[in-house]
């Protein structure tokens, strides 16, 4: 006499598209001060992180975003040992940083530190102990006047800066996060070969002029920039990041890439990332890279 | 640059029906003992309740279920006193029964005591306050445990048994609670006059055997019993109930309804139910009649 | 290597629901004159016929719609022998009419000659041949005009007239079908004991005041008149219909309804309709009884 | 009183997940001899065409796909006069195979007569003219039986094949135009210097291993042979292509590519295509390379 009841996990990707992911078994919901956390296990993609109703990162293929956040970054730097994440909570950013032997010191500066306390307790294969590690320092305050307050201190500089901010779009309440004071900020406590990374939005129709938005203030705040994407199944979309440099290095090639991870005995530690793999980020598709290139606005404070 | 991005709740109603319910705002999601409780407000319906990924009540409707599962019973009764609920979390059958003055006691035992406190805490609409009525007597343990012990201890008989029973279809754990044994039981605890009213499944094309099953069982313990049923948007579904009476009456007519409702002083407390409404419930279409009325299998212990 | 791929029909039965049937293999669509025309065989429910994007009719449930736009007025009538459909395009509103034998005409006058040529091609186990019964007249013209045009041409009148209008709210293309002055003109040509049946949308709480509405306009051109409804499992709602009475009498009774389907010998070849089923149409829940019978707008033309 | 209707287009896209496209106004279906077609307007991509419930190519988005299958291999071709396409029933491969002055014949063998018809009536914006050009040969039969029938009657060989097969999994019907047979006989049919490009499914989890298999397969047949990729949105997934060398040379540069593109004065005529575009497609992220040059089934005939 049964009848199976399922459940679907809902993505409104856009006004216009609506993806459903099935769903396996329980899943946890909860509201911290700042945002409300959904937590879900699919059978496409296992549990999916979802926060103030969009899909923020999947356990199969979180690794594709998280290894294209970190390692462009880190590699092109020649021996980072501070590196400076705001944002990040599930803590997979933190873990790819950490796989760098040349790091002393991750300080991860997170405003919600109830979404940390939940991703620690249910979201092990995300952080795989890297809060544990004695290197790193995790903050809970907001990002901007923690660098503000640390210029004002002087406290040393950092090799490489993380922007992995989730909290929606740019004139959301972390709209002091995207503007090119903020970069400049940003630019201020790196130290002369520094780099900056950011997740920087969808690269789809919809979203693409957010993309092209943040990759123009960041350009205007850095002497060199590049932005550089990867597809990430489960956000239904090829994923946009920035790359800045204090210097306006060129991107490395796919040799360099190599040999710098070799180097850092980082061959086999990474899934998704090597020279390759590289090169694909940067080498986007000549419609996307029209539109990144077209003028525009450049945010600003106020 | 916004884009607003919203999510939907998902019942997958049969294997080949799938209904999506636009969300407001956060929901909340966590796991008892027993079931996975998942509670997300929705612009149609309000607030919903969903256990075990199958919608339970919502907000908007609810009392079209749960005055449907109450009143029936209580109104043919001439004089109900004491009143048991096996199930019921939400309380607001519950705030129904109570409606009576001549109820004396009100006993509602539910396995699942975290989520009666779920509702209690987040679900005040449903239980209106009923879980403090000095009437009432809150239990969690297993339905047919507590029959068979007071049988034993002989506990006075009860005037009006209900069954609310939410946790799935005939063959899951709730089984024992389903058979002709378990509904012999009933009438076994009932007084003369006493009626017991169950809830018993959607009338749609899929469940309708298993309506009919409940309803075949339970004509097999008791002298009288009839299917009735109701409309309920958010079940998206005509839903199923079977009132059993330990002598076999006819139901009550409209007049006889709105006569004992006034009574009662209760015509102007309820939303959905009186004489008409009553009318409706029992005048099944005839396809559905039919169904129900055909041989089949009878639910036995073991 | 194959992974079986499937498809859905969906159906936005309100801004704030979307309701997905699993398909079966390939489906119709076409345009015409008036509307678009979508027809599709889902699991569920059978073949689908959607209009404008709404699900119109199907093939497992459409007898639940039928049986109760037709018998009512039908039964209600002591020898209806001339009927008007209005609207009616799959042909099913004609078949149930045709069972009576006491039926000598059948005029049927669908705006939409497209549409009725596709359902009469596609759509056999819907009107079953009733296009090719003698007593029928096919009309595709404006149902209103038709109307106006014999009474000025002193046709005689109909014992029965059906308005079976499918394309949509009150205020689209058919909104000249909807007035107080149109309700008035099918009573000029009814009769003396003759009666008007009207599909008067869903009784959702979106839809309910619309149908309030329309019922509001019917009474107010004729004496009497009363809103009834049966769940369609397909429409993912009760349906609303109107039954209204040159002479304004009482609804039948249930034995009056048996007593009625024997001396036509129809008892058996209706699957829905019966003397309980025609109580339980028009015994309405309280609360929507309520809402109906709320004072407010009546459609006037212009 | 009106409430807006709206329906959606649905792919499911695996077992696991549905997707949902806000559709716009109506739309066509019909069945050909072979598959059945939907042709629906969406808000986010334009035009769809559906072939056997899965999107086949997007008005807004077909370009992506387009481009990537024809380029790669035409550029490559130092001059590309004969040109045969497999399958390619909308006209865009070929309306890009003809944007090459050098081509002086282009010759499609698709197997559904019906589908082209539809595609040339319905979908201008896909094929813009290309099936009255006059250096454009369009067959109706099987492709297999095509060439071996061109073998035998020493037909001239091609500079450029171009698989475009869009009906399904490579066990479905098409099965014989997947297997080292088949790609065996596309080599014996090609130029010294010849090349052929096939669409070759996503490379999403649940489709990686068909596209390995194929790539696999392909590579069994001709001496060098690469996947590569690109996203299409519409499809919700980075779409798989192989590209195969009759004499085994290596991909291209970007230099060369752009330089390539100039000297055929197509830089301005393609909107994805490239040389960093092309870098791009043929620098696959490490974790699909692996998954691709892994060992496993090659398909064979029988």
């Amino acid at each position: 006499m049964s009848v199976e009841f399922r459940s679907w996990l809902v993505d409104q990707v856009t006004p216009h598209e609506i993806h459903l992911f099935r769903r396996e078994g329980d899943m946890l919901a909860t509201r911290t001060k700042f945002q409300s956390i959904e937590y879900v296990r699919t059978e496409a993609y296992g549990n999916i992180l979802v926060l103030d109703g969009a899909v923020q990162s999947a356990e199969f293929d979180e690794y594709l975003y998280h290894e294209a956040l970190v390692h462009p970054a880190m590699v092109q730097h020649p021996h980072p040992e501070r590196v400076l994440i705001i944002g990040g909570g599930e803590g997979a950013t933190l873990r790819e940083v950490l796989k760098y032997d040349s790091v002393k010191s991750a300080v991860m500066v997170d405003l919600d530190g109830e979404l940390v306390e939940f991703c620690k307790r249910e979201m092990p294969t995300w952080h795989c102990g890297a809060f544990d590690d004695p290197r790193v320092t995790l903050l809970h305050e907001d990002g901007r006047a923690f660098l503000e307050q640390e210029l004002t201190t002087g406290a040393p500089p950092y090799d490489v800066i993380i922007i992995d901010i989730t909290d929606g779009v740019p004139d959301g309440p972390a709209a002091a996060l995207y503007t090119q004071e903020f970069y400049q900020l940003c630019k201020d406590r790196l130290t002369p070969q520094g780099l900056m990374a950011v997740q920087a939005f969808a690269l789809s129709m919809d979203l693409l002029h957010e993309h092209a938005t943040i990759a123009r203030t960041i350009s205007a705040a850095f002497p060199g920039s590049q932005s550089y994407t990867t597809f990430v199944p489960s956000f239904i979309a090829t994923w946009g990041f920035v790359l800045a440099h204090k210097q306006g290095e060129a991107p490395l090639t796919a040799t360099q890439v190599d040999g710098r991870l070799a180097a850092c005995a980082l061959g086999d530690r990474l899934r998704a990332y090597d020279g390759i793999t590289h090169t694909g980020y940067f080498s986007l598709p000549k419609a996307i890279r029209q539109t990144i290139a077209s003028t525009g606005e450049v945010l600003r404070d106020a």
